[in-house]
């Protein structure tokens, strides 16, 4: 038993656990000790944390719970939180033991990026898990439940900052849009009286799509009362209130409840565990390994690939995870088969389809195919169950999968 | 049209809303002018808000639209609050205007009695309204989601205290009883760390009612984790704890949620609006008009009623202030017709039933009856069911009525 290899998978995100349910179909038994480390006992999709966010999906439809995925007779699965790396002993510190590898996979997902802006951190709310997605659908409930019980009617508990309009941002506004008549209806709150604002530095939201396609979301989103604030940086965020800076004058908006979806960075136990890093990430090499490292892969939030053809790297997004999932597992067999011949990482990108609420989204697919609307929606849908389908199979679709393609 | 009497009646809880109703049935449509005034569009169920507090009844169950039950072509209705009345002017003065009446209803409910402790009207919610029970449940399900927000765990987020072992704080602690398991799936909280306590200044709950019953009641409440500290007396109550005294030491629990449900008395409107009275309440004449002022009548907490045999006075509640209705309208009809023997007020009480969660309860009816579990469960619904019957015929019943008889 002390002979087989020990292959550490840490983070059950994309593409952690993508990792995992690739090497226990390819590996046979006694090929290798399999190891995932996790924070939680379940795995979550990070890109419907905005739904449970608002409040419109349950966020027990968002998680999975990570033993129905894996085959716990082939992957030994741990809870536990990672606290270092030390890549020089080829070990993990947990918070709560130690672990050694042979082969290691760094799937430690994302940190909230600030950019050093004041406070953010203490009073901002971000959509990086599940219980902070599950806090922001009862902070908002709560102070709309407030806004009745004061006799100084409080306007900062009815409105919400969104800051930053990128593909989280903009999805979570959608949401937001769909979900506050619902919580006015609720709280006997008059619409009117609510306000949801994003703020986002540049001159439109989504800068990485189409500019016909971000016209389209922002038109979308206006006609269901959302604000928007282009050409604005944050300067400050205190509990009830936002200061953020347009044309060199200083602004404030009266609001308790700000969430930043305006940047996000690689987990900084890669950076703080010694491993060559560009802004955090590690610039893997073509077939996934830490340059430097040939017993270390990373995947995910954590690696940095470039794209050849234009030299910038791609996005994150759990598409591309879940593709270099597979190429980390494929050469982790060809390293147990004792072959020399590495698989090379090449992405296959669909495209992107932003949702903007239940009824409309937006898609850049198949090499600039746009979609609009109910197109779009559907796309999304199948995107998602898709996922499930590659995770768990037919069952893991129909219990999590999403079929309301319709509405 | 001017020489119509003017009748007006102040609040819709349980005495005014039965007035009006019972005006409806029994005048004619030019026998008078009937005008109700209420702060809400709604009439609501006190004795439910319990359930809503805890978030096992949906506030909607215990809210009734006004214009559902009262006739608007006999009843005019005016959604205002109430500042002040004038008696020796006939007149009422609203927050947006005055009222002239030639015979007045007073059916202002109850406010919150603190008896003089430090803070805690700023600091302890109060199951009073249905924005003050809708709060809590928000306030529960936020410091849930809280807990796991935060680095250093925080068991005041997760200890509930309820000042005051009386009839709403019993049945309040029941219904969390019920709800706290719930609360902690949805927010993968181990149930170990939640605490109910049960703050009481007597050496029992209930001290009202039988000791077997009261007995009986804390037994159940015990088994589903409740704690009780009696004869303990709330000495300060901050956001984030309590402090009571008992046998002569001070403690102190943590807590962010403090229920008060240890005080009520007549809204504070009666007092200060000149009419003599006995801690706040009307001590009316036998039919049900205050001393001294033949055109004023008082019904549920703003009257007080002394039982003749007892020589102590009743109790407020639904049931009697259900009753007191009867009398005050049928009494308004005699003065309309010119009669001069007025009826006088002879409540016909059941007894009561305290429910101890959605599945216990207990009752003392019929004088001396005393029922256990599942029957004065039973008893309790039908009670609930009769009163809507009372208040808007079948169809209320069928709307809001509760059918879960047999779980």
């Amino acid at each position: 038993m002390g002979e087989k290899i020990e292959v550490v998978v840490l983070g059950a995100g994309y593409g952690g656990i993508m990792t995992a349910v690739n090497l226990q179909k390819i590996l046979n038994l006694n090929e290798a000790s399999i190891t995932l480390v996790n924070k939680y006992d379940y795995h979550y999709q990070t890109t419907w944390l905005h739904e449970n966010a608002a409040g419109n999906l349950h966020h027990d439809r968002t998680r999975i719970p990570i033993d129905e995925i894996i085959n716990t007779d082939k992957v030994h699965f741990i809870i536990d939180e990672v606290v270092s790396i030390k890549p020089e002993k080829k070990k993990v510190k947990l918070e709560t033991g130690e672990l050694y590898y042979d082969l290691l996979v760094i799937g430690l997902g994302f940190e909230t990026e600030t950019f050093g802006i004041p406070d953010l951190k203490e009073n901002a709310f971000t959509i990086g898990n599940i219980d902070s997605a599950r806090l922001i659908r009862e902070h908002l409930e709560y102070n709309f439940a407030m806004y009745h019980h004061e006799n100084r009617k409080n306007p900062g508990r009815l409105n919400i900052v969104v800051g930053g309009g990128g593909f989280t941002g903009v999805e979570f506004l959608g949401e937001l849009a769909n979900r506050i008549p619902e919580l006015c209806e609720e709280y006997d709150i008059n619409k009117s009286l609510v306000r949801i604002i994003n703020v986002e530095k540049e001159t439109t939201v989504l800068p990485e799509v189409d500019p016909q396609l971000a016209e389209y979301a922002m038109t979308s989103l206006e006609s269901r009362g959302v604000e928007f604030i282009t050409g604005a940086s944050f300067k400050h965020c205190a509990p009830d209130r936002i200061v953020y800076e347009k044309e060199g004058k200083d602004k404030e908006i009266a609001t308790y409840t700000t969430v930043w979806a305006a940047g996000v960075r690689a987990n900084s136990i890669v950076q703080d565990s010694g491993f060559d890093h560009c802004d955090g990430k590690i610039a893997v090499c073509a077939d996934m390994r830490a340059p430097g490292h040939d017993d270390v892969f990373a995947v995910g939030d954590c690696a940095l690939v470039v794209d050849e053809k234009t030299g910038h790297p791609y996005s994150p997004s759990a598409q591309i995870a879940v593709q270099q999932a597979t190429t980390v597992a494929n050469n982790i067999k060809a390293h147990l088969d004792g072959n020399s011949t590495f698989e090379k990482f090449e992405p296959r990108l669909l495209g992107t389809v932003t949702s903007l609420g239940n009824n409309d989204a937006i898609g850049d697919v198949f090499n600039n195919w746009k979609l609009f609307g109910w197109k779009a929606v559907l796309m999304k849908k199948i995107i998602d169950n898709r996922y499930l389908f590659k995770l768990g199979g037919l069952g893991l679709v129909m219990r999590k999968g999403k079929f309301n393609i319709f509405y």
